[in-house]
């Protein structure tokens, strides 16, 4: 969190009404006064910090005010609906933190671009841990309509970016089906990351460890061909993912077809060709 | 439904207690005694029915009792919990119907019991469409930390069946991370399936339609091919996964693995060594 400690001429508390500022300041500690965007944007940063690395049913309003040196009252003038709402504020903003990693420009081949974007996924993964979890797992007493349309939002922004990353223009359900899939096996391996850390250090959400089923750079280098195996077996039934794939295939991504191809063959035809176990 | 007719001698509404037995009956309909057991069971047949062609926000109790043919005090007499209640108890019996399908033991190789494992899923996707969709797709106002429980139950029995088909004992954390996988991928399809077939027909949810990602025997299909080249991936990661995959494509499975290898090897590479694009 980068909070400036600057004091606006009219303090935040009291420009918020008379409620908070009649806030027993003394007895709660030094609480600083803060311009009303600065306050709001301070509470967003202080509940996202603590809805991340605890699930949202551990974490209360006093626990965010005391963490961001504010009162209740204070707390609850700027979200007048209490947790929940400041819980969908926070959700708002690493929702749009991550969507933003996605649309980041990067170099190279297909390969090398969905191996950026899941570094950068990876990299928010293991910084909301505790969060993104709940949230992924569902049945969270702070589960809405309105927290599964963000969390669809930022599936849609994966989604655009990852049809962007391979210059698709108008995509077909059976590549659409694809690349839903393919997100939804990275979640998946997102959240088994996410249990073998809390399973390997209980009590503390993160860092994600290496143990189970590997690290953070493992699992991009397996959903990376994982994403290329199953564009193959898609284009194996549909006409304009064939297309994709062959224009995929060439340039910067010929050798990144070529090598799976040859590790893949082998395996399979010395599997098939080989004795009975 | 197959709801038996026969009268006990003491009517379940008198059983159940002084409140039932005041039913206004006459005003309400000719209700039908059922025994206890018998009564319970046909609440709970009718409400599945109910809540698999409509959202839970759209069922109410009173919905439930009329087409039981019962009073909405007999409905609190078994279900005190009301319509949260009943929806999880018709929820636990469509998941105990879907986990006895899994477990039906099948012939032929890997890929005939997984396409078999596969229609008999969307054989129930397609019987409990609404009600399925609006539980996968989460945010909900009936899913509670209890429902997701149930979700998950079923997600690891079919964890547990797909691993038996591939006579896997002792699955390590990378095969169960791509079984996991792969389950997420045949319910992304099984989602988008039902999405078009809402989009297809409104106000209607079944029958599933031909259009958009195709029909629920192509889909199979599919799902058997990416589940094949899923696994060989992971072989390529992971060194009880090849052992795996090798033993399952000797065999019965022989073929399917060299079908397989012989469709994807020509299309990666014909791609891979040809023009660009």
């Amino acid at each position: 969190m980068d909070v400036p400690a600057a004091v606006d001429p009219v303090p935040a508390d009291a420009a918020a009404g008379p409620a908070a500022a009649r806030a027993p300041r003394a007895r709660r500690g030094p609480y600083r006064r803060l311009p009303v965007e600065q306050r709001r944007e301070q509470l967003i940063a202080v509940a996202l910090e603590l809805f991340s690395r605890h699930p949202p049913e551990e974490v209360s309003l006093d626990d965010v005010a005391l963490a961001a040196g504010a009162s209740r009252p204070l707390v609850y003038r700027y979200f007048p609906g209490g947790k929940q709402q400041l819980y969908e504020a926070a959700l708002r903003t690493a929702a749009d933190e991550l969507s933003s990693r996605f649309t980041a420009p990067v170099d190279g081949g297909p390969a090398e671009r969905l191996g950026h974007v899941l570094d950068q996924y990876f990299g928010f993964v293991d910084e909301h841990a505790a969060g993104y979890g709940a949230l992924l797992r569902g049945g969270s007493v702070a589960e809405t309509e309105r927290t599964s349309a963000i969390v669809d939002e930022v599936r849609r922004a994966a989604h655009r970016s990852i049809l962007e990353q391979l210059l698709v223009k108008d995509p077909g359900p059976r590549l659409l089906l694809l690349v839903r899939s393919w997100i939804a096996v990275v979640e998946t391996a997102a959240l088994t990351w996410l249990d073998d850390a809390r399973r390997d250090s209980p009590g503390e959400a993160s860092p994600a460890g290496e143990a189970g089923v590997g690290s953070a750079a493992e699992l991009r280098d397996w959903l990376v061909d994982e994403f290329v195996a199953m564009f193959a077996v898609s284009a194996l039934h549909d006409p304009q993912s064939q297309r994709v794939l062959r224009s995929m295939l060439t340039g910067a991504g010929a050798e990144t077809g070529a090598r799976l191809v040859a590790r893949l063959g082998s395996l399979l035809t010395g599997a098939a060709a080989g004795p009975p176990a």
